[in-house]
């Protein structure tokens, strides 16, 4: 493999890649894009290492925001929080932090972590914990894989860090998620760190580079073939094209949950597709039939700037195309489904994988 | 001073104490009390350590629940939850702990530290943070010494510890509320830790005494006459004689508000008087005229059993005498009052201590 860097012009690819693998979660790409520009700008490009490459006892550090999308797409971050989350981290370890990694690929969360590598001059894993966007923080593979999330740690980078030592992975969840209310709705957070050779066998791996590959595909692209060169990387289908009939929200217990309905337009006239939501985009519904449900990734399409829009942004009115692409094979094993499958959201449905295979080798 | 322990028989008095000086707040002191027999049959009893014979450099741990008492009162204790504390304390601070002391003397939270010593084989200090109880974290003495809160370590005794890092004790106070909220509805908790240095000048001496001296005055009485006997231990005076009318309680962000109306009887017929509570009876009112108000320490007794009822257990149609105390001299200071006077709780009134004088000279 070429060495990978994460400089302006991939950023900017890496970005795009991250808002579909987001489903609609993990925060608005656009602020974390604007922050990770900056970032390298000032302090230079951030080198992307391989799980290959990481040396054996290297102290891997996945991290990211926590808390409500809702409130993160308005809060500033001055930068410092991954500082705050590294020397927590090192102090409690008793050694210094290796690398870096998104402890999820989608939204904003893919591209915070590398804002915090470039300043700290440490390298980011080609890896994540989700493959995707999820909403809560067991839903990793690391849990699946036995690591511990505890201690994680959260920042609010103005002067307040809580270190949680919780008793399993469910109560790390709860603990996180109630700290990050505590700590302003949401906040900077560190947990499941692991060292090289753990993280070799524990995480999803080519995350980065499948998001750079993927935005770079859509880059190339006008914006209404989007979503074919999307489909394309990912093994992805399009649902539905059409317009934003409704939208449902709120707020509840730290996660924003919903639906929203979407009549469909053109060749797709007369058919309407619901779609559920919790922080992420998790099921697509079809006159009673489920089209599409996680761990499989579900992405809207603004119409008109060909961007994946996250669940904040879905307007009445809006045109859009709505995409489902497969999610990490890891999350279709009924270990994965467990943790991640529509049953653990609290739906009650009949589901299957789509029907489709990418260009790399995921289902 | 003769050298003080705490045992079987002084523990009784000692929750009597305790019970009075709880204005209604810091957790039923009978399931306290019950803990703290229990620990001292089995590991001996506890030696109360005076502030003038602590080691300069010995670490003080003051500890206590945290929460909401309506859960405090539900909820049993493993007795394991000191030596946690005291663990991620002593691995916090890298020293060892050198004594316990109650952060607050009332209620249970003045005889769960004795428990946790006893378990530890460790001295309680003849101080609190207090002098009383108050529903806030930065309600302590120690706060007014410019000691920090931070950091502060939460259990809930069954594997998830959670340690606080705050940028100032307002905050420690909101993340505290949070963690206890997160862990259950209520926790262990240490903080404010210091030195012997530190606790000679930032905490209220004579604490565990002055419950042990108010105790045994009661004990010594029949029921009927137990407000006397504490009206000349702390110099209290009785607000009124009668029965309750009226409880109005809510749980509100972790606390306890409300309000309850108390009718006169016998001599004191004709009469209503109305206390406001926040965890503590906080504010007597009788005809639009404070009669009391905190820091000044409103009791309610049960006038069949002359034992001291939290708010938790008032209920109508309870025959009560209602006395009032004097609070300790730092509270009723302009700092003091800025963190524990009525208008810190909410309440837009005057007031004034109450005109009288303990026979130990505290006002």
């Amino acid at each position: 493999l070429a060495a990978v860097v994460l400089d302006a012009p991939s950023l900017r690819a890496f970005a795009r890649g991250c808002a579909v693998l987001g489903a609609g979660g993990g925060g608005d790409p656009d602020l974390g894009l604007i922050m990770a520009l900056r970032a390298v700008q000032e302090y230079g490009p951030v080198e992307v290492v391989e799980l290959a490459d990481l040396g054996t006892d290297a102290l891997v550090m996945p991290c990211g925001l926590i808390g409500a999308p809702t409130v993160a797409i308005e809060r500033i971050w001055n930068g410092d929080e991954g500082r705050m989350l590294r020397d927590a981290v090192e102090g409690l370890r008793g050694e210094s932090v290796g690398a870096l990694m998104p402890y999820e690929i989608g939204g904003s969360n893919g591209l915070l972590p590398v804002m915090w590598a470039a300043r700290l001059g440490l390298p980011v894993v080609d890896a994540d914990g989700m493959g995707r966007a999820f909403p809560e923080m067991q839903q990793q593979a690391m849990h699946l894989a036995g690591i511990a999330a505890s201690p994680v740690v959260l920042t609010d980078g103005r002067g307040n860090t809580v270190v949680l030592h919780a008793a399993d992975n469910a109560w790390a969840e709860r603990l996180a998620r109630s700290g990050a209310a505590s700590l302003g709705g949401v906040c900077a957070g560190a947990l499941y760190c692991m060292t090289g050779a753990q993280a070799r066998e524990a995480t999803i791996a080519g995350s980065v580079r499948r998001a750079l590959r993927l935005g770079a595909a859509m880059g190339a692209q006008r914006r209404a073939d989007r979503p074919p060169a999307i489909a394309q990387v990912l093994g992805g289908i399009v649902l539905v094209e059409g317009k934003v009939l409704d939208v449902e929200r709120r707020a509840d217990g730290g996660f924003v949950r919903g639906s929203a309905t979407i009549e469909g337009t053109g060749d797709d006239a007369g058919r309407e597709l619901r779609i559920e939501l919790q922080n992420e985009f998790l099921l697509a519904l079809e006159d009673g039939t489920v089209r599409a449900a996680v761990p499989d990734i579900i992405t809207v399409l603004a119409s008109d700037t060909g961007a994946p829009l996250v669940t904040e942004r879905l307007r009445y009115g809006q045109r859009v195309t709505v995409m489902a692409s497969p999610g990490p094979n890891l999350w279709w094993s009924p270990e994965g489904l467990s943790v991640v499958g529509p049953a653990a959201f609290g739906y009650d449905v009949e589901y299957a994988a789509i029907p489709t295979g990418a260009d790399d080798g995921t289902r």
